[in-house]
């Protein structure tokens, strides 16, 4: 259990040292690209480390389509990647009905099959054939909603392999997890953060947020919800709602809004960590990264940057009073300390079929 | 194995003696009807027999929803059906969001559970709840297409139970039912007869109706298709076309429309026994009608009756010649002989927990 620390004498904080979250759901649309790559990797590193991140896996799509697909565009990835990153980091490899004979190619060197949603629905053969040539022993994650939920957990249930759903949208969806996981404890979810604090009812436009009542059910059965995300939701809604898309959008206002949720008695710092770290790390097979630490501050007032954020009313308190790594201190007050982007590619190693896989050991931050 | 006999010398005619056929998706708006119901079942049940179906299962649903769905209205069903069979028959009950806490009440009286497309459409707790309350051993029918169709079948899978899916209507649907059947021989289906020969191309406004695509995949995929049944589809068809909607409207030339198949050489007899009788017999668990015979005649001219058929391209040939029921002719030359309406409802015997239902012995027609 982690207990809230009394009053700083001095400051009248309160403080929580938990250990390095994991931004499961990490969304850098040029990650493949070794021009833009490089930068935008390190901002959005740069960002998740000040937010309380020390690894952060990369989702495979940008808005407009899958980004690593096949061993070349994991190659550019990597070579992109080569000293841009302020976390630890792995990449996902995203299935397409184009790469249904080579997927399992990259299943060594990324950390899950990921399934994008627009160009996966209603192929459902396609996501068959996906799941078939994937490794049973590595993880898969899914966009997937509504007719292709379901799908995708029949065939991931037919299989009896691991699967997770990424950025739950709507109670229908939640629903269905739930009675699946009645019965089947290889399936988990994360729901994005924001969906948690804006919907429909704030951004009418935006048919991809939960309506009230969906968020609603979120809250009453947060049980269900394994992990927490950030994602592309962010930055697919500053682009409906006609707002800056910068790089990065949505990580640094997630954790005050989680912490807003403590302060309202609607969560626990407890339930915060098995979110964004224990559970993670679970699904994911990351290997826990012992000389990490992260001290939250409950009060500390949320500082807003230039980036626009989807929950613009404001009132939030809290964030990152400092990230240590191996006893140094690389943030403190929520900014970035130490200019130096360490962060390690973590891939696991070689899968032996039968046998979980072994990740290696991780490297410092 | 089912051999058409040599020509009959008189006639010239080609014929095949078959078990009777069990007409599993029998459509009847008015079953629970006291006043409507018993001439609307005597002309169904009527145009079944003489169409060479022996028994007829009844759909627990109306065009405008539910009719059977708790012990009120079977015990109004049971009261029309009085004497108004010329064949065998059995209900089944249909689970809405009203009745998940008293659906079970029914369960020895009908052969199956009906799970309806429309109102259960999305409405996956709903399902689950039916399914749960459901006696494992009975039935269920479901008319799911695409997002309910995969999580039907999942909570079907979750329950190891068997669930049947009536009237597939397109490609993908029958392509995941072929996935899940691979693994899971609990998973049976139906497509109804008509959409294997009108599609959309007929009735570009009836979007229930298979895409000719999706109906080339029908025939390349017969072996993964079960049952044939008729279903409501003709009758809604005539509705949204402004034909004229007749009882029992698709039965009379359902069996032509397949020999027209066998003629072409992409089905044979054998193929629609197995579809009509012996997979329908185990998948509903009806008895065997030992006593029933059915004389097809692959030459016979069909004669069109005044009711409408969606097929409208002609040149079909074939036909019932004579429907004997323990060695007697009830049906000769497609017409009723026998004025009695001595068919007898089906009820399978007390489902015991953990014990298969045992039938009780069918009556004669
Ligand atoms: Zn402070
Ligand atoms: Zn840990
Ligand atoms: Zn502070
Ligand atoms: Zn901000
Ligand atoms: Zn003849
Ligand atoms: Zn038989
Ligand atoms: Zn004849
Ligand atoms: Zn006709």
């Amino acid at each position: 259990n982690l207990d809230v620390s009394d009053r700083d004498a001095q400051t009248s904080h309160r403080t929580v040292t938990v250990p390095g979250f994991i931004n499961i759901a990490t969304f850098a649309a040029n990650s493949s690209n070794v021009i833009k790559g490089p930068a935008e990797l390190k901002e959005v590193t740069r960002l998740s480390l000040e937010s309380g991140f020390t690894y952060c896996q990369l989702m495979a799509r940008s808005l407009a389509g899958p980004i690593i697909s096949d061993p070349t565009s994991l190659k550019s990835a990597f070579s992109a990647s080569q000293d841009s990153a302020y976390t630890n980091f792995s990449f996902t490899v995203a299935g397409t009905a184009n790469n249904v004979d080579t997927i399992a190619q990259t299943a060594n060197e990324v950390s899950a099959l990921f399934l994008p949603f627009r160009e996966l629905k209603n192929k459902v053969s396609t996501v068959a054939a996906l799941l078939k040539n994937w490794p049973i022993e590595k993880q898969v994650i899914a966009e997937a909603k509504t007719s292709d939920l379901a799908s995708v957990m029949l065939l991931a249930s037919l299989q009896n392999r691991s699967i997770h759903i990424t950025g739950v949208s709507n109670k229908e969806d939640l629903s269905l997890i739930m009675t699946v996981k009645d019965k089947d404890s290889k399936v988990t979810c994360d729901v994005n953060i924001h969906s948690l604090f804006v919907s429909q009812d704030d951004y009418p436009e935006a048919l991809f947020l939960p309506t009230k009542e969906d968020q609603d059910f979120f809250w009453q059965n947060l049980d269900a919800i394994d992990a927490f995300s950030i994602g592309a939701l962010p930055t697919l809604l500053a682009q409906i709602t006609g707002n800056k898309v910068d790089v990065g959008l949505g990580i640094k206002d997630a954790l005050p809004l989680l912490l807003s949720a403590v302060e309202e008695g609607k969560l626990t710092i407890d339930d915060i960590v098995e979110r964004l770290h224990e559970n993670p790390a679970r699904i994911f097979n990351i290997p826990e990264q012992l000389d990490a630490a992260v001290e939250i501050d409950l009060d500390h007032s949320f500082k807003h940057t230039k980036r626009w954020s989807p929950y613009t009313k404001g009132g939030l308190n809290g964030g990152i009073e400092r990230v240590l790594i191996n006893n140094e201190t690389v943030v403190l007050s929520g900014d970035l300390v130490s200019s130096a982007p360490t962060g390690k590619l973590i891939t696991t190693a070689k899968v032996i079929p039968g046998i979980p896989a072994t990740p290696s050991s991780a490297n410092e931050t």
